[in-house]
């Protein structure tokens, strides 16, 4: 289902990121979700919040777009089904260990989260079809390029300052990526990984020449907290 | 001379950095130093201009604060007095060798560059006092810091986006401090230092403890070009 267009209108002239993420919980629930559900008759949503999304909702940390009893909205009144949290007790490695111990493959017990608002929640500012092509490409450099380092998590994030850079000796005030790569059990902390400093070097370089529009790559070295894992 | 309030007044309300550099242009030659002139009868300010200033201004990469001559300005016509470049033959490190050789003491001729827009070039966006304090502070801790380190440069700046984090298990959107720490041999082109991954860990965390409202630090990894040393 290709739902981009509803997703851009509602995040349009939207930079503060919890109005982002509003945004983007209602364009789901009630508008994209929401119509799938009138159409074939379902009267369940099933999906996988953890604990930690409740905690970080509940504590005004941020507010995850899966989290609704505990902010005392009733799924069923609000947007006409049920939604069904099986995993709601576990952290992110409690996760793990229930899948594998379920004979799930290693390529889902271990893989890496992803964030519900998807490249959204990856750009700072003004989400758009532009921006969020520019931070698509990043990530498909990062993901790419640290495919083989054990990290938690590894990002491009794509910010709304410019900085001043220089292509073939002109001026080039351009766009700045940012890269975090963690290491953590369960999210709820986190050390930034200690990437050798010639593969740091090889993914700016890189993003630097392939993504257009961007001029300086920087690498996020604080821990979580007082850091967040995705900056949105 | 304390001209702070001439420069924040001209600084208000711009945040493109050509613009940003401009006013402090305008406000130094015209205004302040201009009243230092027909106060003590002066008529002629010495400075130390280098090539690499007047290459980077005419390329238009940035107008550097310190050219007039090579843009068609006579200082003469417009500020009412002349300008002596001794230096604007030489680049970088050209100039490290002629202090040398003049007899200069090592913490002369060996100093660390410091902008010409001083701070101002170390804040993305508009340029205010409280932003000025806080970029002085993580420029403090970061001197300090790498006072050891034999790069050509380092340097904290400010950005103006801002990102999610956490203090004592509450949201603090706050704000984020980009490091930069260049080798270089005479600033047109750098590489980023390969600072121990422990050092840019503690740099981070002194800098989230110590700078109200900064929750986030992030190491620059790009060469120049496509960057450049400073992002204003």
């Amino acid at each position: 289902m290709d739902a981009q267009n509803s997703f851009f209108k509602a995040l349009q002239g939207i930079s503060d990121p919890e109005e982002k993420r509003e945004a983007i919980t209602q364009t789901f629930y009630k508008d994209v979700f929401g119509k799938l559900v009138k159409q074939s008759g379902a009267r369940h949503l099933l999906q996988g919040t953890i604990l930690t999304d409740i905690d970080e909702t509940v504590a005004g940390i941020k507010r995850q777009h899966n989290v609704f009893e505990q902010l005392g909205i009733d799924p069923q009144e609000t947007f006409g089904y049920k939604i069904v949290e099986p995993l709601v007790q576990l952290r992110k490695d409690g996760v793990r260990k229930v899948a594998e111990a379920l004979g799930l493959p290693v390529s889902i017990y271990k893989r890496m989260p992803f964030p519900g608002p998807a490249l959204a929640a990856r750009v700072i500012g003004e989400v758009t079809p532009a921006k969020i092509a520019v931070v698509r490409k990043a990530t498909a450099i990062v993901e790419e390029m640290l495919a083989r380092v054990s990290a938690f998590q590894y990002m491009a994030i794509l910010h709304n300052d410019r900085v001043t850079g220089i292509r073939e000796g002109k001026r080039d005030f351009g766009h700045q990526i940012e890269l975090r790569c963690w290491d953590s059990i369960d999210a709820r902390r986190a050390e930034p990984t200690n990437l050798p400093y010639e593969l740091l070097v090889k993914l700016a370089h890189k993003i630097t020449s392939d993504v257009p529009g961007v001029v300086s790559v920087t690498y996020n070295i604080t821990a979580k907290p007082p850091s967040t894992m995705e900056a949105v």
